[in-house]
């Protein structure tokens, strides 16, 4: 049978890996998708670079369109990142009746209804798998492995580079901002982390697992964000004492009334698996109904991690791409009639428990003023430490880990502690969630 | 659209979980699927409580074939496990030409190679998700989500019974013989555990998957197959005091000139995810040359999550069944013209690190003669652990650690050392594994 031909838009870190992996396993992708699956044509600005990586073989342009207008390119495969030309690009390869590959989470949280439309009215798909945790078939996972639940929650931890800074942080008692710059220093971290600090590239993966796994559509603009750069070293050593790790999560859980979708640092009991993913790895825990706790954990970027996910598409692309539209997965798991408008839920509206760290006048009736606002709130304490204040100390931490509340609830009741004389300076707010 | 009729035959745990699961998430399903799949007819030798389980709204037989006899069933799910009646069935099934999934392990690790030609002749599909791991899509992510890859290796706790025993035996001292008791008496081993704890069910799964990931047949007959029965506790003991715990694994790796496939007890570093994978749940690792070290976690077993696996297979047949063969996923991953014949190696050829006990006389010169064998056999030492005799013993225990060898000479050198005077017991090997 005849090749599938690829046309590459940008041939950085991914590109590379794509080519590369393409051309080392030729003989076991051939073997799995029936075909060769070929790069015949790759676009990039630096057109010298993109020669040194592909070779004679391989025609290089530095005009995207120049692929897009190819009527022998079967499939584009959209590796340029960003919200402006890889939308214009991406938009117009499918006009031009292409399927596509993307890597782009970035693009498709904040355009993936516009472009899941226009590839569903020109009877084309687009594959995303590497756009959430590398190399992970997580999306595999969501929208074919998992068809029989009613997902009930997710959680992942979806961004390395803040897996990692929390690994260091732990590990070596650092705070936040000397670990970073060691992080940019090794690679982990890029120069203008922002996206990841932020908690940004998180939510983008999480508002697409959570359009996937709920039927509704992309919800990224309604995502609460929060990322690791006020979390302070302390924090995870009193967590560390309680049995927690704190880890950044992305997290999407259906409520009767909504969707809780949000990004933020979180406490997770040292027990379960997830808690013990280090370094720069991703992991996804998915809660379905019928098939109860599952997880995948893998690399979530790098050249050939990415590049498996990318070629893994291409892979399915190339054994339906002749097929009857019926025959393919829907883009985001469920079919366009079958989707819901389930909103999602303010933070106030979340249902979670909580980590607090309170400096207070180390004096007599301060845990009783402050456990009787709890009370009077209807927020149930889980567990309480209380440093031993040092010899000729008026001060001390404590620790409080409530049950599950409603987040509302427990701003108003934060509120309030806040107030009171004996707490000395702004109250430490976490997360935790126990994930079982 | 019209719905997808499915017969099932057997209607114990899993059918009951299939049927309850179907119906409860049926809207679901639906949307996923585009069209409604329904469970039209049951065959189960006991029609009443059949019935009991499916209402009135099904047919129950309590013959089988007239499920595969009735045109109007397109897909057979056989839950009726072993070898004999349900090959008979399978093989009927797909000359009616219905499409058939099965949870049957057993069947497809015996007579796969078989059944999937007889299925490719009559061009339906066999869908096995749930043969391996329950729950865990690991079928599909071989399969499917990780086709860029040369797959370099694959371990996996595939045998919840045994990962319970294992567990208790750890965390509370127990022998093997104590616990087994126990987990009978909880329902985590049935009456009759043999195919469990000797280590069968999971040489099925671990040849299913060896299959799949190197494009080889299916070759159960020839895996090494080593249950826990005669793992004692003071191992278990040792092994953690070395940083190790110890796992059923069903293991199979890429050679030069074969693959291994072998199902053993197996030291693992506890910093390993796997490790940490506690009770009845499952885990597989799967090393790719491009996506690296990749693991997948979940209940191995019961009622709603092999449901689960059951019903994705179920969806996907209804996605394809009208399809071009040529659009579907091969059996065994790869197209029949690109199967290899790879030998499964001897287990004298395999290549692994070890955990050796020896009890020996409490004297001068005992680990210099042991060490000096090991030396001459070119096995090098990773690390020794010597207890300190109580006093006015005069045996001890000496575990060693070796690094990476070939499993023959690793015999030769037992052998020699078995025959020393001062090595007072037959000695203990476990094989040993850094699953990195």
């Amino acid at each position: 049978m005849k090749a599938i031909k690829v046309g590459l838009l940008g041939i950085g870190t991914v590109g590379s890996g794509t080519f590369n992996v393409l051309r080392r396993n030729s003989q076991e992708i051939r073997g799995r998708a029936g075909r060769d699956i070929e790069i015949t044509m790759v676009a990039d600005l630096d057109v010298e670079r993109a020669r040194c990586v592909v070779g004679p073989d391989v025609t290089v342009v530095s005009d995207a369109r120049a692929i897009i207008a190819n009527p022998e390119i079967d499939i584009v495969v959209e590796l340029i990142g960003g919200y402006g030309v890889a939308r214009t690009l991406v938009l117009e390869a499918i006009d031009a009746g292409k399927h596509v590959v993307t890597a782009n989470k970035a693009l498709l949280a904040v355009h993936g209804t516009e472009i899941f439309a226009a590839a569903r009215a020109k009877g084309v798909m687009v594959a995303f798998e590497a756009a959430v945790a590398g190399g992970i078939p997580i999306i595999k996972a969501l929208r074919e492995g998992l068809t029989a639940n009613r997902i009930e929650w997710i959680a992942g931890i979806i961004n390395g580079t803040t897996n990692f800074i929390l690994s260091e942080m732990r590990s070596k008692g650092l705070d936040f901002a000397v670990v970073l710059k060691e992080a940019q220093r090794l690679g982990y971290a890029e120069a203008d982390p922002t996206f990841d600090i932020e908690g940004v590239d998180a939510a983008h993966k999480i508002s697409l697992m959570s359009a996937i796994a709920f039927g509704s559509p992309v919800q990224f603009d309604k995502a609460h964000v929060e990322g690791i750069t006020q979390l302070q070293a302390v924090d995870i050593k009193y967590a560390e004492q309680l049995g927690y790790r704190i880890k950044l999560l992305g997290l999407t859980r259906r409520r009767e009334n909504g969707i809780e979708l949000r990004v933020h640092p979180t406490l997770v009991p040292m027990a379960r698996l997830i808690a013990n993913v280090e370094g720069a790895m991703n992991a996804v825990v998915v809660q379905g109904d019928a098939v109860g706790t599952t997880l995948y954990y893998g690399k979530g970027a790098g050249a050939e991690p990415t590049a498996s996910a990318v070629i893994a598409d291409l892979v399915d692309i190339t054994r339906l791409h002749t097929a009857d539209p019926d025959h393919r997965v829907p883009h985001l798991a469920f079919q366009p009639d079958a989707m819901s408008d389930t909103p999602v839920l303010a933070m106030e509206e979340v249902v979670t428990s909580f980590y607090l760290r309170l400096r207070v006048a180390d004096e007599a009736g301060v845990l009783s003023s402050i456990t009787a606002i709890l009370a009077e709130s209807d927020i149930s304490i889980d567990a309480v430490l209380q440093r031993e204040s040092a010899e000729g100390e008026r001060q001390t931490d404590l620790i409080i880990l409530t049950h599950e509340t409603v987040e509302g609830r427990m701003n108003r009741a934060l509120a309030r502690m806040q107030g009171l004389p004996t707490v000395l300076a702004p109250i430490v707010r976490l997360r935790k969630e126990e994930l079982a």
